[in-house]
């Protein structure tokens, strides 16, 4: 069931209820305009990964500023995208299943669709889905660039599948999934951009393979927030992908920039919000907002104001903030009943846990936006 | 935005729509019948934890096998069991904010309902928002007996806060709150044992002292699916506050019985269903079930089916099964297409991720019940 907003339009951020997930519109749109600038210098294309945010009003946003379109992970997801304004969504992923290809290709005739696939039989299915659909889909191959997840390997095993696409009479070539998902996260700035050449020279391959025997890419598609500029200059790609850029996370925020320091270019612009439930002693305190609240797979949140105390542990409904000796002696408290902002660790899961943003300027809420693909996991 | 459902009553598990949440129901009725049989053996009473199934039915079921009520841990979970006709919840945590109060006063004139507190301040609040509402609220004094987290200390801190409660005139002394969570996942048993007889000791001292100065504790309320024995036989706990028994998880399930071996009373009952995606050679398979698809806080989620293959890893989308010679060499195997049986490492921040349980005996899916409180942060 959808929980009602922790939030009305116009009260004060500190009335706002916890747990609640925040977002700083100024710093959002300081985020997405960076990206949009960066982006427009390079020649290339946004088409920001609504994975991250699940929301079309924020879609709707980084199109505005030139983004193409979004990408989505899954069939519901794109469809929350179209059906709340978006007309052109890549779903860089594999869609597997007879119920998910019904939707997708019912999608395909209401909005531009393309789809991915590694897979021969796959195509096989999606050709019969959209002949039953009466329509041309569109398909990219995903092809494996050093994140050993998904996709065929470059060069000859994507030039088969490339042209079994081609020759499939309700399937376009629509060009080729290049993400290396793995590259994102790696600290140092070379060997991040190391991976990303690695990849780049696979698919500038296999993209030359293709066009030897007469099959070009509309879309050349990949890159995410920790790497999207090698990507942006690699002469390539044509499309970027990064989602997590819009909000930022503890960990993203982790990466290296050239010559060192953490990268920041993009500002931390999405908060838990989370208030001080219990305060047994001087050792911690205990927040009202747990695995629940955020998700840990990358790292527990971070304390935006406090940023020399740690988060120790969370359980289902609750975090333990470790309090500390200076800290008690200081000005500085934290009391039963006060609020404090968690940057959480991983923005993604995190978003997918609440129904609502509480998108605030300054100290007052501006807007209550609904978190449309919450939850969509088809 | 609730998603709508992966199933239809009446269909084949098999072509449930991924990813799903799926509850084997004869398991799930054979847990909540042991767990019913060992309480009512001990004398004491369940009141079965809601926040590891938020869902009305679920708790119904409970109490209509003996359970007295439930627990929540939050407001609005308070509010959609009682709405689905649970009409006794403790509210087994501290409820901070004014907007929180009103709510948990306002719906203490619709069901029974009670709260815990561990906070001077907090009582003054629990006391001014029930007069407001023209109530009485009973709430009960939480005491740290070994998890150092809330709760304050046993004996002469929980004497006087328990006073204050019962002096207040619009709050009604309920007893105590004393739940070791920390014991519950002591994998080994003599040392688990051991966690809840210093708990006992506590909670035994602390009752008598309040004896002593005339508060008597209707409820004496803790334990979970991993101790629930030894509070049962302990003579002084008189509610059992486990959850996870319902479904179990991966990780319970790695406890240890007296005498060795993992504990087996409970089987599980709860699996994320989820479908091979992309196979892009022999080293690996690609499910759709990620990091939103399951908590990963305990460790990744373990195949029912095929015990000897991993799941290695999990990202936002994907989970990744490695493969091994030997079962590729079988007479086993796992196609793009194929469904799996997750067991998901921690229950309960999984179940908060679904709209939707599809439950099912045998082969057949037989109901589809809505996941009321997912998402109930507030």
């Amino acid at each position: 069931m959808m929980q009602y907003p922790p939030a009305e339009v116009g009260m004060a951020v500190a009335d706002v209820d916890t747990p609640a997930l925040l977002v700083d519109l100024d710093a959002f749109e300081r985020n997405l305009k960076t990206m949009a600038d960066a982006v427009a210098a390079s020649g290339v294309k946004l088409r920001a990964h609504s994975k991250t945010h699940k929301c079309p009003v924020v879609a709707r946003r980084q199109m505005a500023l030139g983004a193409v379109g979004a990408c989505c992970q899954k069939v519901s997801e794109a469809e929350a995208m179209v059906y709340g304004g978006v007309t052109d969504v890549l779903v860089s992923n594999e869609i597997v299943g007879r119920a998910k290809l019904r939707r997708l290709c019912a999608l395909a005739s209401q909005a531009r669709i393309a789809v991915c696939a590694d897979d021969s039989g796959n195509v096989d299915d999606l050709n019969a889905a959209a002949g039953e659909a009466g329509i041309t889909l569109s398909v990219l191959v995903e092809i494996d660039v050093g994140a050993n997840r998904c996709g065929v390997q470059p060069g000859d095993e994507a030039l088969a599948l490339a042209q079994k696409i081609d020759r499939a009479p309700n399937l376009r070539f629509g060009g080729l999934q290049s993400y290396h998902g793995r590259a994102q996260h790696i600290r140092d700035f070379d060997e991040r951009r190391a991976a990303i050449e690695s990849a780049v020279v696979m698919t500038r391959d296999t993209v030359g393979l293709l066009a030897r025997k007469g099959l070009s890419c509309d879309i050349v598609g990949g890159a995410g927030t920790g790497t999207y500029q090698f990507e942006a200059a690699s002469g390539v790609y044509n499309e970027l992908q990064a989602g997590s850029y819009a909000f930022m996370d503890a960990d993203y925020r982790l990466n290296l920039k050239q010559g060192g320091g953490f990268i920041d270019e993009f500002e931390n612009a999405l908060f838990v919000y989370a208030t001080v439930m219990s305060k047994p002693g001087e050792t911690h305190a205990v927040v009202d907002a747990g695995l629940k609240a955020y998700s840990v797979d990358s790292g527990l949140p971070v304390l935006r104001d406090f940023p020399e105390l740690n988060v120790a542990g969370a359980s289902d409904e609750h975090g333990k903030i470790m309090l500390t000796p200076a800290f008690n002696d200081s000005n500085k408290s934290l009391h039963v009943g006060d609020k404090v902002f968690l940057i959480p660790g991983h923005v993604d899961p995190t978003v997918n846990l609440y129904d609502w943003y509480v998108c605030y300027r300054g100290d007052r809420v501006e807007a209550v936006w609904p978190i449309t693909a919450r939850g969509a996991l088809q």
